[in-house]
């Protein structure tokens, strides 16, 4: 299958690189709304973003890459006018109503459409899913960490006297344990995550001062547990270049006819770059878009509309035969 | 939806349990092969498994709780053709042949049938196959345990002198830090799982032959490190009547230009009640199973086919806003 990649970040390249591990796909190129000349890829033609719908008998499916606040909002719906799409549109809280706007437009022109895919949303909300309807009778944690939080790190970079920062986001180690041990605890955002700073102040900022602003920031630092360190923009750049993250799905339930019996389901990753591994989980969902397109599906759907198998490359009985 | 139970040892009870946490679920009765005023149920009505077909009109899905040696194989196929059927067979190798088996008479019914439900298969394939559809490029590893294995124990009980028995198999935890750590380790079987056996010897047995022919007993035992202790009837009845288990499904992989991101996704399941657990998956997939019969879907599936949304006691507008 044809894929093609719209928007050029570190997702974007991402699905470079996703698409190279998958037999079955073949890039057709990038569209940016940077001037094409300018966009420096892994070796991907680069195309205006303004002439993708001329493209569009050349790819199976557009994977968007853009961002959740303003991008895709637009973006998914105006493109599933004319392509198969899946974005990873990660504002929970805005789900319903894109897409409600990404249904109409794929049903509209007979495509399919896969929004909020990555891992959280993701492979977490299949993992909170498939748990809840396995345990009705239970509690649900997310952890989320060690990793990189880029609105946090940007926030800290907001501050006067600041000119670079790297905000980790850590699971409480004790309370992963209360939880795995069944001990459903009611835990606060302090009791579940700690937050790491590394900031690298201009020379004669205060330092005491950006770190007061920092830990009393409200909803960002404010109910956790913040450190912060000062460090050069060398140790920045040598040490925290990364984009790891990561977390923890946990559910605790019980069953037997006095909820006797307690039951723990976990599921992790663990993951030295973000963006590549939103990308790789992107690019298995385009091969079922494209599958279910195949099959005449059209409108929109997300990872709890997709089954397992539509994902893999294996076909059918093979699935069953060696991985049943 | 009613629920019929056909067959009722350990799983069919843990099915009656199950259906009770299920608020959309009333369970219809229990099917048995014994006397039916002989089988005690938790409260369930008991029909003679003879008369199963009678009921067909008034049981949306049966759920069919027998041994995956000998009684699936037969009763599955069978069933299929009066109604809507869940099985948990478990006989990796055979799954080929009573998927086809069972698709058949699905069909020419009209009727949906589910396949090797359970936590693996099951859980544990689901998690396999959407780790290696997300990480091509990677290496799988499964442990089981800390859990009571039925076969080994029953193979232990079988040895001259020998009156009770449990054994326990427990994943080498150095191995499965190292699968964690990303290191890519090939492990024989020795070095994934340990055996520890209870066992209770007949008064004046020879204890040191009886141990001997546990740890030299080819394929079950010879390839591990197994440990027995002998203890009293009164001492397993305390401290061994529980059925444990659980276990570990870890894919490590890598993505970037030359691999150089590692990613390691972990499943891992810590059950109280190995059969109430089942049982609590099979009662979920029975939901699945209905809503694909009543979309007009009809023969053999497996969990691969069965999209997460299917499984929810929630309508998918609800997924959508709480779940993803």
């Amino acid at each position: 299958m044809k894929i093609g990649i719209y928007g050029y970040g570190n997702l974007g390249r991402g699905v470079e690189l996703a698409v190279r591990q998958n037999a079955d796909m073949e890039l057709f190129g990038v569209f940016s709304r940077r001037e094409p000349a300018s966009v420096k890829t892994l070796g991907a033609k680069v195309y205006p973003a303004a002439d993708a719908a001329k493209y569009a008998g050349e790819i199976d499916v557009m994977i968007i890459c853009g961002g959740s606040a303003t991008d895709l909002p637009e973006m998914t719906p105006a493109l599933a006018a004319h392509f198969n799409v899946i974005d990873s549109f990660d504002t929970h809280a805005d789900i319903p109503k894109h897409y409600a706007n990404v249904d109409a437009a794929a049903k509209k022109a007979g495509k399919v459409a896969i929004i909020s895919v990555g891992w959280d949303p993701g492979m977490f909300s299949l993992n909170r899913l498939y748990a809840n309807a396995i345990l009705p009778d239970g509690k649900d944690y997310t952890f989320w960490g060690k990793g990189v939080s880029q609105g946090h790190s940007d926030a800290i970079r907001r501050i006067d006297g600041v000119l670079d920062a790297r905000q980790y986001t850590c699971p409480v180690e004790e309370s992963l344990e209360k939880v795995r041990a069944g001990e459903h605890p009611v835990l606060t955002a302090r009791q579940m995550h700690t937050r790491l700073c590394y900031v690298v102040a201009a020379e004669g900022a205060d330092k005491a001062e950006i770190e007061r602003k920092i830990v009393t920031m409200p909803k960002y630092f404010d109910e956790y547990d913040t450190t912060v360190h000062f460090i050069s923009q060398e140790e920045l750049d040598r040490d925290h270049k990364g984009i790891p993250h990561g977390g923890f799905v946990i559910r605790t339930g019980s069953t037997g006819g006095n909820g006797e019996h307690a039951h723990v389901i976990e599921y992790s990753l663990k993951l030295d770059s973000n963006p590549e591994f939103t990308s790789s989980v992107l690019a298995a969902y385009a091969r079922a878009a494209f599958r279910k397109y195949k099959k005449g599906e059209t409108g929109c759907r997300t990872v709890f509309d997709v089954a397992p198998g539509e994902l893999s490359i294996l076909p059918p009985e093979e699935q069953r035969a060696h991985m049943l």
